[in-house]
């Protein structure tokens, strides 16, 4: 790893914490009930078209996620969908954002390792407040600088955190189990990255086959490995 | 003003662009689709009351307020109201979030005026990617250094934000239109704050009376007027 390293940024969930698990039992709770409209495959499909088209605009994160939902639930129930069932819907977004946080292991290690010797922020996509609130209720706030909620991961994004942090892009490395959010712009600006897969990966961060191939980074199982490289 | 100021941070909703014209537009032809089941007066009441139960888990911005609107007419129609009805309400919040940005008259000859001498920087309130894309379609960018999306704008919120810009409280200068967010706690801070008032306030931004007499700031009745400060 270049010794340069004085900025390390952690991607947040599914990074540090279990998240990307409560989308499918969301997706799974909508499914359930819609059920009388559709196959639970269908379902799936057409909620993850309505998420993608509204990505723009609404952002990522779980409110979006929720809007989503219930114009989904709208427009394939075609407008059928009892009332109640959509203050469900509602419901399972408010759950969500009030589920109690689980660390991923070794973090707490890796952190107290780190402290000290880099500036550690979090980088990461999603609702602001409910990535303070997790951060908070996480106990790892101790840990770090600051914490910076980005509205993308792409090469730009990056370029403006770490103009932002006022260093060189070779002085910056990110961890994170999104290959294409948390690893490949990285490569691409010339800073570090080291990738922790998480075993679920939403569709929308999956990488194209060939895609990963042009670029070189590190890549862990577990993130107590990371030390190794530090 | 304090000589040692290094940081002046702007507001951005009705500080920089208007923005409360259209929530309260929103709120309007929230009460028209509505208006068979209740008065335009108790339908104000109620989705303000939605949205300060749900604000602790939504926090500010066009979203959690979406979300709101859809729930307080769910209960609201006892269950009642059209799916199409619904459909709409998504469609306000959508609008919103497409709303092309009108700056307030001279801020920018202001930024002009004040850039290379400070760093300057935008702090916020709302949903991330919001912001961001105003932001980006106001032609400001050019003149901040980041944006700061903040939670909430809390004394303990300016503290962490002061902190993260590695800077003394005393010098950081805030200027907003909000007494309660942009103004009040920077002086208990020991930070400085200029109120710029904008015609229309949110009603959770309005400040007891009583409260804003203990502290001293300064109140220009234009954006240009601050410069005679700096």
């Amino acid at each position: 790893m270049n010794s340069k390293i004085k900025v390390i940024a952690f991607d947040a969930d599914d990074t540090l914490w279990v998240n990307e698990t409560y989308f499918r039992e969301a997706e799974k709770e909508f499914a359930q009930i819609l059920s009388g409209y559709e196959t639970q495959n269908k379902i799936d499909q057409e909620l993850f078209k309505t998420e993608i088209k509204n990505l723009a605009i609404y952002g990522y994160g779980i409110k979006g996620f929720v809007l989503s939902m219930v114009e989904c639930a709208l427009e394939l129930s075609n407008y059928q969908l009892a009332q109640k069932s959509l203050e469900k819907i509602l419901n399972i977004g408010k759950e969500m954002l009030e589920k109690p946080i689980e660390l991923l292991d070794g973090i707490e290690e890796v952190l107290q390792s780190l402290q000290g010797k880099y500036k550690l922020v979090v980088a990461t996509k999603g609702d602001l407040l409910d990535q303070e609130r997790k951060l908070e209720k996480s106990n790892l706030l101790k840990y770090f600088h600051h914490i910076e909620v980005m509205s993308d991961k792409k090469e730009k994004d990056y370029q403006k955190l770490i103009r932002h942090l006022d260093i060189h892009p070779s002085e910056f490395l990110m961890i994170g189990n999104s290959l294409k959010s948390d690893v490949l712009p990285l490569v691409v600006i010339g800073s570090s990255a080291i990738h922790v897969p998480f075993h679920t990966t939403w569709a929308h961060e999956n990488v194209p086959k060939g895609r990963e191939s042009k670029t070189s980074y590190v890549t862990v199982l577990n993130i107590k490995q990371v030390l190794a490289y530090l």
